[in-house]
């Protein structure tokens, strides 16, 4: 099985980081391809560079094709486009770690980067049906690039997460952002909770949906989109076409 | 690993079926334990065999430990109090048929059997988050155990997925009893559109979330339940205590 | 006009108490039976003691029959169950305190025993239509059984009863427990508030309901259950069945 | 124990017929005040009629102190500004029927009077926490005054009963207009399936509370208005004042 | 195009600041009628306050034609009403701000009088969609006649507003009192945020909507009330019937 | 006042059709921008065109200043990070013309082009508050190209809204696509209800706020983005940042 794990920003260390988090969760048999676009924003930090994103992460899902596709950004960028263009199950690190807290009890708090991005993962906690589960978006204030170099990041992240179990009276804690993906067993230790990283959960549910044989219902709103001319563009839609059916 | 998939009625030869959906399901390194209650109904269609069924289903998951575990039947009974005695992870197949489900597009449609059970599904929809995501409840007043007896059933079964998904425009099908596991891949051959059986759902992402080393938050609501006796009744609590902690 | 409150513990005084409160409520002219089953957990603190205390529960509703029924645990076990059982009107203690607090006004704070149980207060409160108007839900850490012997209890819940006002804005208090059904108007007297017991809010709604010939629809969810045998139990269905409807 | 039952329009029969169902459902030692204000529409059908009725509705509220109020028009009218006015509980008979519709199984239908009232029907089913239970609202076409004179109007409703209740799978009907109240019976042996009357209900609910010592909370929006001037009116408020309060 | 702003209370002084505050934000073209009813509350503060000066609002309004109409009571009484009797569009002041604030973010804030009166905010912020926007209704304690005359209004509204901007996250506020409008652009320079002045707001949206044509939707629940005798009334209906239809 | 009307797609006729339908409905002194991407899909049919849509049309936001923007495309692509970016109010045509809608009575209906679109449009009606107003989305089957060139698309359209009307009880129609603006008069008349087009209603909102000094507030979500390299692209950034705010 190949599973395309695609962190839509284009920074290549970020991609390791992602990389070696869904090699971590995936089966032995399972190969990872964790690639990033050539083009668009080094981080992902508002609307704006979501959207800049989201064109070189199509590219990464139409690019030959796989068995299944993770994105991974908190923000799930791009997903139901994705799901458009791809033949096998597409799954979204959000999306992936909300479904897994909910199993894990009855509520459950997001810790993520900049208080700018809570609005979006509101948005898309309402959107899979968790507008109740989801007890509390927090921010850190730790801009997603420094993740890798603050020295003090762990501890504020942890303190953070610490914080929203009581404040909240959440169960579980979802980490909001693929770059905190190794954070995950050492903050649930301190905490004493279950943490979870939306890349290693978004990893092995899509795993689980190939196993079973299930992908994007393709019949009605997930069906490819219809062809047409993309002016200027390097005909986005029959280079996708023909690698991604080839 | 080893899951323990519990049937809460007490028909081995569902038990059977249910035992064989699972390890058609799970990775070569787990093994299945499909088990039954000793005692209460034959078959769950009503909320009083749900609750005559549930002291049942906790023995079995009080009984010594597994890694994770299924409530393999689609009302998801007990769910909450198997969280409060299990270490492990605890998903119900209705929950994790509709997770699956959501994954797979915008709407799903559940088929079940008697019309009597469609409010309990529509209270678990609404209580998992997808009572928008679940457009429809459709029954085929086929008995429970005359599913794998009734020579029509697999014909009427069928057809009500298909009128399903157009009626209510749905991108996949939910299987509304665990009794309809093995009629998964045929169906969704006939009607060209996703369908998920609930048994091979929870016990791919059980095994996800046992992968992941994540299981119920422990500090809160879930939490072992507080010692005490139980009147008349076989000092459930010691046991399972005892069984499940050893 | 015959009234069984059942007390779903095995707890003799505290089916006194509520035995009490219930007669307190109601209409000189009805019979009020306070009952509790012969097994079972001796009080309800988690789901696990929910699901133990329902099959007793069930038996008590099941035999002979009353004019109406009350559940009268605050985490409304069995109530479903109950209402296809019996041909008479079941209400829930839970249930009927909400509906009650709802017409006095916008909001109302439920104040109940220990914090893992407010989990289920907020379910049934959503579950009734009352997600809203229900503004908190506030625990006072007090085991069930100590309500009568933990000399601080009455002063611990009236000061929660009064911050909980405070806090939530709200316009009622729902006092969360049968075993706090004596504290009510003291309380109410002390705090200048409606505090509403759901003893005798069931008590009197369902008396409300049986004098106006109502009870709960029978030819869909709520119709008697199928008959069918119960492995290993002592026929259950055929002595409801017979007790219940001769 | 004194009862005022509000006949908001300024119809003297109708008046009559619903003081007749709030005695039949009352208990013995009530008084049940059947009373219509001196001005306003002679039936209640839009928004317009409404606004009209209430002023005259709340002089009868504050007209002399009863123990228990009931707003007897389905759009229940002017009910939190009757709040506001009386000491004793007061309930609207939309808002009994719902809630006692609520006791009787998992869906209810309304069957009202003319199309243009049911978005006030589903206003006031979603403000009082029964947007899901409330599951179809369906007019007969037949003016509030007519439903006396008119003869097809007993079959007409009935049918529209039936078909409600296939159509929307509910397990209750509830009438939408005090003038159908003495039907309820009738129908409910035609169609099998318990029919609510909101007089009949308003009356033992807010007998209920009065017996419980249950009155609207008066320490926050349902505190008695500030007293003010009432530019060219009779001095409404002193009035209201002086009566409600003497 | 003639616009007709009524101040459903009767305080002349406050009728000129909502007509200077409408006449500020109309178009060069459009003519401001600000009127207020002969009879009436002098202020709102209470559901019983609306509930009296609704008759002589909704006389205004019928009383001759204008193109479009203001309700200019942060409450929004009789709105329902006036869409029924009007053949041009209607807007309340409460519905136009919190639109408007909709459109500058994520979430508002609302800032108004009395506390008691926050509970009719929340009902109109759900009533139109926007009971997640919504994130908080505060109350500054001054009473309506007072915004005029008390020296400290101006500090306390604008601490109040700022506040209101950090606890609830909010990207804009609205002031919920017609006698507010002119403090709009003071507070938003003071706190740097957008600050919405409901009078304004419904002065360009109903402007709007007269000049693409757009108007209550008249063949179902807003058509023209169904004539009736109104007893005791000075026959309003054929009053608003003659007035304003000619 | 400059507003600075965005068709998303690259078709220059559409972008023609979208400028007269605003100029016809902005006031006197406005000027109206009419632009489209240099880049992007032909028309917008789909996610995946959504997605390729919008870092062209945000360019065209970034572009020099204007007081205010409108981006004319029925799915309201990129939205949020338009307001991010523009200092002036943005609107999208489906934001504004269900908001337009939603004063004009209880519920409307929205008639557009293609089947795969309506779950977007039912995600954005949710998202703006307007889940409930919302009655119903229909698609006509015709693509948006051909809605000029298809001559039975008049009448298609014109039926479509006259049904949706009746079916879902409705008192507005939402015309779903840009390319209908032209037709909204006339399916008006034709139908006797409101017609709503999302050009006419952004462009007077958007005008409305921009006369009222109201724009996005910019101290959370929606401040301009960080500043970051835009790895491959043309440094968009720089270059909105420069223009924008020169």
């Amino acid at each position: 099985m190949i599973l395309r794990v695609v962190n839509p920003n284009t920074t290549a260390s970020m991609t390791g980081l992602i990389g070696r988090a869904a090699r971590a969760a995936a089966s032995p048999g399972t190969v990872v391809e964790a690639v990033n676009p050539a083009t668009g924003p080094v981080s992902i930090e508002s609307h704006y560079d979501e959207a800049l994103a989201v064109p070189g992460l199509l590219a990464e899902i139409a690019r030959g094709e796989a068995d299944g596709y993770v994105v991974a950004c908190f923000g799930d960028p791009g997903l139901d486009a994705a799901r458009e263009l791809a033949r096998g199950p597409v799954i979204g690190i959000a999306e992936a770690a909300m479904h897994a807290a909910s199993f894990l009890g009855r509520g459950f708090s997001v810790v993520t980067t900049l208080a700018r991005t809570t609005g979006r993962a509101w948005d898309l906690a309402r959107a899979y049906g968790f507008g109740e589960r989801c007890r509390g978006v927090h921010s850190c204030e730790i801009p997603v690039l420094e993740l890798e170099t603050d020295p003090a990041a762990r501890s504020v992240i942890t303190q953070k997460c610490r914080r929203a179990l009581e404040t909240d009276g959440s169960d579980a804690i979802v980490l909001g952002c693929a770059g905190m993906a190794d954070l995950c067993a050492e903050i649930s230790a301190v905490i004493g909770a279950p943490v979870v990283d939306g890349v290693a959960a978004a990893t092995v549910f899509t795993e689980s949906l190939v196993r079973l044989g299930l992908s994007t219902g393709k019949h009605g709103e997930f069906a490819r989109p219809p062809a047409k001319p993309y002016t200027g563009l390097l005909s986005p839609w029959s280079v996708a076409r023909s690698s991604a059916r080839s």
